[in-house]
């Protein structure tokens, strides 16, 4: 199995992977767009990205990129929800620190930790937290914000571990392939609304027709049309499989087409797990 | 009249700050929680910061800071939305070009123009387009992705003018201040609704407490709690000014207050007009 997820080694990408399967060939990438791009090419089999962390919400990239995958025969496969603990890695001596990389993420999950303890140290971006790691190898004045494995791929010490505000601190990632997943029981399904005309009339409506089947939802988001400010699309997680034989689902979905708006499923999943 | 904005000159936080006043003396800040603080500690009479832009959508950071603003006696007290025409700045001859420089947001509004016209031109994070204009003037070999203004203010050549891939390019700022506005006839109204208990379960009958007033939604968005995964909060934008003699908008608060969630009016003000 070839996995297609953001690189380098030691990224939090890496760590969803091999939770998800211990043995899948890793294909890195650099950009979300990449991994995605790797499974249309057929370079990977799944691509393994991130959708959504617990302090800091949606990656609005990768929501943006799921309105293209269904044209290119891609579903969402599966949910991966790894932890996240943020650690400060030096090579040397702690004193001569005078600058932390770590990717723009990072920054503001461990912001009260960063004033209290580093207030005059420069914040430089990298592109993810493995090659933050990978400049603290090139200095002693260089410190990454990472993680722990981090730590141990690249040789280097953890000055100071969980350092992030708010302690439970997920990342949920998505399994993008180009198969459906059946039913199992515990599913989530992921699922784009179009709206026909001025949304602003008919958003109830589209969640009267979740809401009055007993469909739970999970996740509502809305991105722009890109068209117009303050014109959207709206995204939905809800509990269930299409292929339930409830059949709540697919009735749902039929009847926010029947008012005319266009809807495409990006996939039926198993709900992903919390793990240590 | 003392407005704190994003620096430095040249940003368009700064010409949202002259379109809303244009002899406002500016306070020029480095961060978007600097700006809001500026006010709160009485360095500043009003912040003005960005909120969406039709592109990118939302700017969390915002979002997130609105939550406090309340508790220290702010509010949103406007709106002013800026069209933004991206343009590539730079000093000597473009032959020499051999990295761009701008803020990251600007990088995937002009995917395809930098993908057509520089695929192998190294890009760099600044922390603000006039901040990449001023990296532009230090090097022929480098340009800036920043506004036609910022041209002007640091004496750089426009290459190419309005290079974003969606020409329809608005950000929308919010004034932030310790006065609330009076109705206009024009009005939003921005809160925030904390749900009690699962929100699952009562994010619909929170939206008929505004529908079934006939009360237009503008903007939904759900932001994390940062507590748990899957949790949020919940920010409306709907026409109309609290104060309007109708009471809609009080009532359909006090509805959602009576349910049992927290609502935090974060403001009724002028909604914003667009301009060329």
């Amino acid at each position: 199995m070839r996995i297609a997820t953001l690189g380098p080694k030691g990224t939090y990408s890496e760590k969803a992977v091999r939770q998800y399967d211990g043995k899948a060939e890793i294909v890195f990438c650099s950009t979300i767009s990449e991994a995605i791009e790797a499974v249309k090419e057929e370079k990977a089999d799944l691509a393994i990205v991130p959708t959504e962390n617990s302090l800091l919400g949606s990656v609005d990239l990768t929501l943006d990129l799921l309105r293209n995958v269904k044209e290119n025969n891609m579903y969402i496969a599966g949910e991966e929800i790894v932890r996240i603990k943020l650690c400060l890695l030096i090579k040397g001596d702690i004193k001569d620190v005078a600058m932390i990389y770590s990717k723009k993420e990072a920054f503001p999950q461990c912001r009260i930790y960063i004033k209290d303890n580093f207030p005059n140290v420069k914040i430089y971006e990298a592109d993810s937290t493995a090659e933050a790691a990978r400049y603290a190898l090139l200095a002693n004045s260089t410190a990454a914000i990472a993680s722990c494995e981090a730590a141990q791929e690249y040789g280097l010490k953890i000055y100071a571990e969980n350092i992030q505000d708010k302690k439970n601190n997920y990342t949920s990632f998505i399994i993008i392939g180009k198969k459906n997943s059946q039913p199992t029981g515990n599913d989530k399904t992921s699922f784009i609304v179009y709206p026909e005309g001025n949304w602003q009339g008919v958003y109830y409506e589209i969640l009267g027709a979740i809401a009055k089947r007993g469909i739970d939802l999970t996740r509502v988001e809305s991105r722009p049309t890109q068209e117009k400010l303050g014109e959207y699309v709206f995204y939905f997680d809800v509990k269930g499989h299409h292929l339930d034989p409830d059949l709540k689902i697919q009735d749902a979905i039929q009847a926010i087409k029947n008012m005319g708006h266009g809807v495409e499923v990006l996939g039926s999943y198993p709900a992903g797990q919390y793990k240590e």
